[in-house]
Order: structure tokens, then sequence, then C-alpha cells
């Protein structure tokens, strides 16, 4: 008995990683990918979806595409700088044949909700921009989610300003529709996966060189998270890298890994310098469950295992030790 | 040859008078109306679309119940002291046999469009937020509007508060979508038909008396502005009761009723004491036009013809010179 | 029995009027002159204070220096274009032998008011920064005001941005201590004259050849004033020339030039687009007297007057007819 | 060879350790303490510093009351629940015979850092309201200090509101100017001492018995921590009692107690939920040293040697063990 989960994401170097380890886990069923314009573009990030389902053998499962700038004010900045321009680091993946369905992420997502015959678990790895439409325009529908998990945010300090971390820098009214006042006819547990237990779910150096010696997708994503890993090194001074995105899904997996808290969160969406923080208030009206805590060995060990058992199709392995562009298709 | 028109509106009395001018006016044929949370809540607006246009005999055309509530931050207050607990200053309608369409305010009007022959025209005399949600789910959809006439906002002084009208007050964020950053890839010709020259669109009471007079839907609309006019009297000091939607439908039925200058309108979407306050920047790059002068001899004119011109279906005449509730089901 | 007026300016044409004015008058006795930057920096309207009085025979009265820069954010602009490089619509006057006091301006307020014989009227023409630090630091001598008379502000649109008024956007933050939550024991009767009153009280090019065949100060006055007027004709399509700041002293000198409503007047304090803007709530709890209407005959009357009957000091009549600079020393 | 130190407080039970430490500490000579509302309101603080500076036996040093309330919004929150109505967790201290100077808070600084022969350290450890006084009013004064050590901010998290510590959440635009944009001439060298380092420098309840047991000031101030430790531990599940105000202190007579980082650091003054918030920017122009680690050990013995060393004039010990109000006028 798989539960059915919806992956909302903007691919992105830990995107790629969170659809792999759902797509390997026994667990759920990945029942559609949606794709959000974040990291890069919306061109990217739908592109992206595809490829890495395709390399996955899944390029069954339909991706739609969704928004592709915020509610209010377009991005100022995309994150190139860490995830790199093709989003993924550098590494190239053959192009899947498959291309989005007709529908728009919004679209996708009602359509499933409706037509699966459990609930569904909504995973949410990108700016919330797409969900908070499903909130907005499908309040209903939403309300049939069995559970939204969300990477995002941060007790303490954020990633992208000294407040915020970029998902909800990205979209902070989404954000506050999502987390702050929903306006559902009936709540959804909803937990946020944010830098204060991301940040502590990492790969060390190491870590990339096992993986790498796996030989399956997971040597390519020790590849990509190697880019990953220098643009933490320059930009946060860190020698590990974050899972920030593979976490959320690891917890949407395996319910539990993440220690959670229930707070009530406040989005900033002034235009001041805290913009996209994430105000957690322990002691106001509970909104949202905020992750505190994290098992990270069993984490870990969790998403390496996934990894490692993904054979890469159509692809055969160059040299591993170098770059991510040695990967040739077949 | 006529023009498609779709109203997405919040009735509420004027909301009323628009509808019904639409109706009467050969030049243009309503295809649907779509419903918000406003001036009073979905049920009560959506309720009294549909009766409206059963009065009107045209309960033949579609009515989509949309937002409930603005994007951000759930209404802290409604215009029920403006248009009475009912919407329509307490004149009752007999209740229309037909319901809402199954779809969603933002899905009817994405399918009306898709599908008319010819270019739509929107107007929007209720808070943006359907409105909003179109320009953000669906772009490429809104770019194929042939023309978008907005009630709402003003240069000087607001209604709501000393900086905001109603309209623009109740959803900033979705104006601000709308009106200050689109983000389409073909801009809309939008025109914001604001306070500026609304207020100066008034009926007298001796236009009442004589609207009364006509035995038509006239009258009826006469009982209910009468409930308005007592409104603004006590809040505004006004002796003069304006005619703010049916001027927005009025300009989307005979363009160039209103004087309008190009500019760049940036809606205010801060939590401060200006929230929803609309700047007109006649010098910056723009947006919008925005009305500054309105021929308001013919407009009344143009309005007072449909309106008397329109036999009020189901509905003997009772005492009309007294009260809304006179009206009764035949 | 003369009663002793204080003026914190920023000169500034107008504001030179304003002290030409007051000094003419002989129902006030202006007793000392502040300065702070806002039309230009503060070197050069502590200069100008200190040579308009020598000019007009008044190089006793003391001139001290204030803050250069508004309580909070330093002047992303200053007012050049509209006042010319000099602060004077290039308008040379001869230097004047006097300096500022040793004392800061509030020191001299606050001593001016300490020791006069009967209350103090302050009038303000400039950004309200010096008086903001007056209401902070000795809230018990502002206490003392007999009335606060300020030029600044508007019901209306702006003149620096669509919502707000120069000397208010200037500094906001001084501006609402002042206005808004002046937070003193008790209350000093304050009258806002904005750009509602200023903007009708104006001269016309017929009005300014008029003042120059007086070949008094009013001669190079009306020079100045074709520097204003010509800016004002550039930036807002008008043909006359506002006299903003001395019709703030004019209403100080004669009480009820000006008519006012009482009402709360709310500074915007945001750094949205409406910062600055002063939001007038006439059905709020008053904090303020805002003009709303004014003689105009009378005050220009008056203000000529004045101007007419003061003589250059220490300049000769050059050619009056062209431009400011053809004041030379005698 | 000593160095000056003026103290501007809100005593406050750590304030009242901060004024003991420098009296108690042969390094600095206390010149002078002046007073702000924060904790409680300003006839409370500055009553207290009178009384503590009496007891311990240096009545003359000059005590000047400053602002009772911040630049703009008058406080809606006191921190009586954290200090006692009192101030001093119910600590009654004898009443001193000496009155606060003529002069006000901004006076006496100016006249001490003016007339000192060395420069003046200032620390300040409630609201920044009357040193934001100091920069704008007197920038050039304000550049002779030597330095400026405030107790403020945090980089994680708040203890007033969840991004907010308390003097800055008191008074967010005072913090601005001091901190973000001094507009001074020349730099002052400023430290700011936030909760990421006064939490942990904290008493546990049996250093609280030791000090109960010296049978000195420390032991009265032990009972006041008493309070303190309690309403910590209701408010923020903490099971000892950091010492903010000392920590400050200690820092500016023994530099070097802190460990700083140079940073950018951006006070949010918006009114939004952040309100109040220190966005410590490391990688931005640095405007401050922002303490990031703290010798505990040698800190907390540094302030227990002086309280311990400082006999407590006019007071005989009564029930030491218990409550503070047993001490007892002799």
């Amino acid at each position: 008995m798989t539960r059915p989960v919806l992956l909302d994401c903007d691919p992105g170097i830990d995107d790629m990683l969170a659809i792999l380890t759902a797509v390997a886990s026994p667990e759920v069923e990945l029942v559609g990918v949606t794709t959000v314009g974040g990291n890069v573009g919306i061109d990217t990030t739908t592109r992206n979806a595809l490829d890495v389902l395709a390399m996955a053998g899944r390029a069954d499962i339909p991706v739609a595409r969704g928004a592709d700038r915020p509610y209010l004010r377009s991005l100022s900045a995309r994150a190139e700088s860490v995830h790199g321009d093709n989003g993924l680091g550098g590494v190239t993946l053959p192009t899947s044949s498959a291309g989005p369905v007709d529908a728009t992420a919004l679209e996708l997502i009602v359509e499933t909700v409706r037509t699966a015959t459990e609930p569904v678990t909504l995973v949410a790895t990108g700016p919330l921009t797409n969900v908070a439409h499903l909130f907005a325009v499908h309040p209903n529908v939403a309300s049939r989610l069995a559970r939204l998990v969300v990477m995002g945010g941060s007790i303490g300090a954020g990633n992208r300003t000294p407040a915020a971390e970029f998902n909800i820098w990205a979209d902070p009214e989404a954000a506050y529709r999502v987390l702050t006042e929903p306006g559902l006819p009936r709540p959804v547990p909803t937990t946020l996966v944010g830098l204060d237990v991301t940040y502590r779910t990492a790969y060390s150096p190491d870590d990339l060189d096992r993986l790498r010696s796996a030989g399956t997708v997971a040597a390519l994503c020790a590849n990509a998270l190697g880019y990953y890993l220098s643009a933490y090194g320059r930009d946060h001074g860190m020698d590990v890298v974050p899972l920030h995105d593979p976490l959320a899904m690891a917890e949407a997996i395996r319910p539990g890994l993440v220690t959670v808290a229930r707070a009530f969160v406040e989005v900033d969406t002034t235009t001041g310098p805290s913009r996209g923080n994430t105000l957690v208030d322990l002691y106001g009206r509970p909104t949202v469950e905020v992750g505190v805590d994290v098992d990270v060995p069993s984490t870990l060990d969790f998403i390496t295992t996934q990894l490692e058992s993904l054979a890469a199709v159509g692809l055969v392995e160059g040299e591993l030790a170098s770059r991510g562009r040695d990967w040739v298709s077949r």
C-alpha cells in the first residue's frame, strides 16, 4: 500500500535529489511533479524535472508547468550562482522525449487530489507560488490534502538575506498565504522544514566520494552536489553540503525523521530588510509544525540508500571522479 | 455585431445597476458573471447576481462563484453599512431558480475567453482577487482580453480610508498585480475608473424620483439607491448618490464617456495608513489609463435609458414611493 | 504690542519671502531664525537666512544652524531644480558680515521660548527635523509655544511624489512626531498649511511684473520667483507661482486668512510609495488644524504690501526686468 | 589612570548591576548616569538610578533625566513583568536625598563629553532614544566619544518578539539612527552586545546563593536577580539568569571579554512583525562590531568580584535568604 505524493519544485540540484529519493522509495508513489520558477527560470526547472524523471526511468510521471514569477514583484534574482546556469550544477542529462502535460500546475494538482483514492501528500521544495494559488482558488481541494511538507524558512538567520531563506524570500506573499493565514475550510497538517534542520543534514566531501563510487544516479548526484558544495563554501564558509529538499521529501516519506514544535509562523511581507523572514512564535496560536531537530544519521542513510539503488537510464558512466559533464548519452 | 463582456462583481447596489445596464444594452452581450466577496460575503454576492439576472429575464447567463477573501489577510470589514445586510439596500428580489455553475470564477473566465469568437472585455466592479488569479495562473489567457475596465481607486482621497477606495483597499495585493505589475506576455489595455470621476456621475434625489416613476427595474434600482444615498449622506456629507460601478460598465459599453490619462499606477501594499492607495504618476512609465474626466450628462442619460427600458420579470409593483421591500413576487 | 515669532526654515525662495514678510510686519517681532537642510544643504540655507536678514536691515536677528539631515535616512534628493543651486533662484545677495550664533537651532529655540515675556509662535517652513527635536528633547518647553504653523503636506496629491509634499517627504518621521503623536504634556495649537491652500495662493506673471516695478526687495523677490515659476511650469504644468511659505507666515501673523478643519493627521512613515503622505481624517480624534480654504485676495494683498514696503539695504537696482544676478552690491 | 564612562540606562534589575559594577571598578570613573524610559517609566528609572548610586556611596555622581518615550510611537508595553513594578524586582532601596540635575540627559552628556580631559566611553543599556538625540542634535560632540557599547539586539531570535530584543524593539528608529546610519562626521567605534552573548553570561541559582552569602550589595543583587530568574523561567523556559547589561559594562571596562565581528547592522523600522530586528550582515559594509562570543568564566568572575566588594551604604542585612523587601534602612 503506497501513499500518493505530489512534488512542487524548482530543480535545482537538491530538488533533483528529492525527485530521485521519491521515485526510489517503495513507501510512496510519486503521482505528479509541478514546477515553479525559483532557483532558475520556469523553462529550465520544467525541463530538468522531465529529464530527471526520464533518467530514473519514470518518464511516465506527469509534469506540469506552473508560475514563472511570484504573486507580487518579479524576482530580482535567481540562484544560478548556487545551482549553476542549467540548475543542475553543470551536470548535463539526456533530454527526455516527454514534455509537460497540457494542464497548468494548478490544474494538475487539483485533478490529482480530486481523483486520488487516498489523501495526497504535497511536498513543496520551491517558492510557494503554485501552492498559494491552490489555497486561494481551490480551498476545498486544498483541504483534502493529507499533509503539506514545505522546505523553507528558518527560526534563526536566513541564507538569501540575513533574515530570509531563499524559497520564502522568493515569494513571501505566497508563503504568508500558505503558512500564516491559509484560510482553508479544513486546515492541512503542515510541516515547515527550515534551515535549522536542513543545515545539519549534510553530506561531507567524503560522503560525496562514496556516492560517486556507487556507479548509479548517486554518482551523478555527487557531481552536482560538488558544485553546490563549492557555492556553500564560497557564500557561507561551510565545508559540507546541506540536503534541504531531500530532507523535506524524506520527512514526507518517513514521518518523524524531523522533530517538530507546533507554532504560529508569521511570514514578513513588508518590503523592509526582513522581507521573507519566517517568525516562529512557539507561544502563539499554532498554524504549522516547525522542524526543530532531525535524526541526521537515519536521514542521511535513508537518502543515500535510495540514490544508490537507482540505475541511471540511458547513461553510461564516464570519468566519475571529475566533472558532471562526463556523463554522456549511450 | 455585439461585443462580449464578462463582469466580475460583488453585488452590491451599484453592481446590480452595472449588471442591468449591460443586459439592457444592445451593443454588448453579457456572456458571464463571476462573483467575489467584497461589499458583502460571497454567498450573498453570488445569490444577488443570480437573482438580478433572473429579474432581468436573463437567468441563462452563467454565474460562477469566485474568491470569498483577498489573497492576503482576511477582510476586517465588509461594506454592509453602505449596501445593507443583503447587499441590495434592503430591496428583496425573487429568488432565482438558477444556481451558480459548477466551475470556479477563474475557470469560467478562462473558458469564456478561450472559446469566444472575438476578444472579451472584462469589467471588474469588486475587489480584484479573481482578476489577479487570472493574471497569475493564466497569463496567456489574460493576454487575450480586449480590454479591462476596473472600478476602483482614486487620484485624490479615498472613501474607505483617507487614502483608499473600497475595492482596492479590500485586496491591495491583487490590485498591485493587476494594475502595477501585471506581468503578462501581452499587456491588456486597462482603464481605471476611480472616485475622481464616479463621484461626479451621480443621481440627485430628483433623479431617483424620476426612476421610480418609470415602473420598470428602474423603480427598484431607485429604491436600492435610496439606501445608498442615505449612507453617503451619513458618511461623506453627500446629497447625491454616485454611480461607481455603472460608470465603469457604461465606459466599457460606450468607450470614451470617460476621458483618460495614461499613467503609472502604484498600489500601496504596505500595512501602513496608506494601504490600498492608488498612486497615479502621470510622469512615470504608463501601465494604465486613469479616468480624469467624464461626460456626466451623456453617461447619466445612457444609464437611465437602459434601466428604464428593462421590465422587471416576476415582479409586480407595490408602493414604489416607499421602501424596496414593497416589491413582491407575483 | 507685537507678538514674538520664531521661524525654522530652509531658504529657499519662498522661505526668503516668509522672512521678509515677517520682518516687514509690525504685528509681530521676528525674534530668531533657525535653519534646517532641505531645499538645499544646511550651509546654504544658513548663509541665505543671514543674507536675507541683512538685506532687510535686520542682521541683528539671531540665526542658528540646525540639522542637515533628517532623523532617519539621508536625503536622497534636495530641491535645487526648484530653488536653484544657491537656493534663491540664482539671485545673488550681498554676503552678510554676521554669522550664525554659537548655539544649535534647538538651543536657540529653547532659550528663546524660555526667556520670552509672552508665548512664542513657531513657524516652520522646512522639514520638521528641528521641531521634532524640540518636541522629543524638551517637551515641556514645546508645550509653552503659543502656536505652531507648519507649511507642509496636502489632503490631495503631493508635489515631491504622487503622495507626498516636499517638506513632509524630506523627514516623515519628524513630521509624524510633530503632527501625529506629539507626546507633549500640553498640546500646542498646530495649523498645517498644505498644498490644498498654498497652490491657490499664487502670483501670476503679471503680479511679478508689478512687484518688479516697486523697486524695493519686492523686485528682487520677483526675480527669484521667476525662477520658481519656470520650475513649476516645467514640473507641474502651472502658469502661476504658489506662495507656500509666505502663506504659512501670513497666517501666523494674521490668524484667520486660512480656514481650517480640525482633523487627525497621520503621516505615512513606511518606506512604501506613500512615504510622506499626510492622511487627513476629518472624522478621527483631532490633533491638528488643517487648512481647507484661504482668503486669496487678502493674503496676496498682505504679502505684497509687506514686500513692497521694505528697502533693500546695501543694494542698488540694476536691470530689474531681467535676471536676479543684475542686483549688485553698492 | 582611570577612563571616564557615562551610562545611559533604564534601571531595571540588570541596569542596577551595571551601575554597581562600574562604581566598583577602579579602571574606570563613572562620570554620569542618564536615564530613559524603558523597562519601567522615566520617573522610576531615574529614582532607581539615584537610589542605587546612594546605596553604593556615590550620590555625588550626577544623574540626568532623559526621554520617557521613543522618538515615534508611545510604548505599548513596558517590562514590568520582568523587572517588577518598581523596576528592581521588588527590592526596596533607601531613598536617596539626591535628585536629578537640572539639565536634560542630552545636556549632561554633551557637557560631560565637551569638558572631559580624555575621550568618554558611553555605555547604553536601555532604549537608544537619548543616544540618538545626541547623534542627531550634536553630531560633532558624539564624534568625540571614545567608544559606544550598546546592550541590545541579537543575530538570532529576540526576547520581546520572535524577531526583536527589548531595547531595540522599544525604539527602533533611535536604534536605526545609532547603529545603521549614524551620520556622524567621524564614526564612533560601536560594539553591540546582544542576546547571542548575554544569554550565555548567566548566573545559576547556585551562583545567586553564593552572592547572597557575601553580605554586601551582592546579596541585594541576588535577591533582585531571583525575581528576574523566575520571569525568565516563566517566559523563556530558562533556569539561569542572563546578565545583559552587566556584560555590556564589563566589556566597556575590560575590552576583549566579548569577541566581535565587524558587520553591517540594519535595524528593522517597519511596523511589520520584524520591527526591532537587528539584521547582522557579516558581508556588508561594516558599521558596528557585533558580539559573537564571550569569555564567560572571566566575565562572571569579574562582575561577581565587583559586586562582592561593595558595601551597601545605609542598609542593614535582614533575612538575606528570603525576599528583597527584607532589606531595611538603618
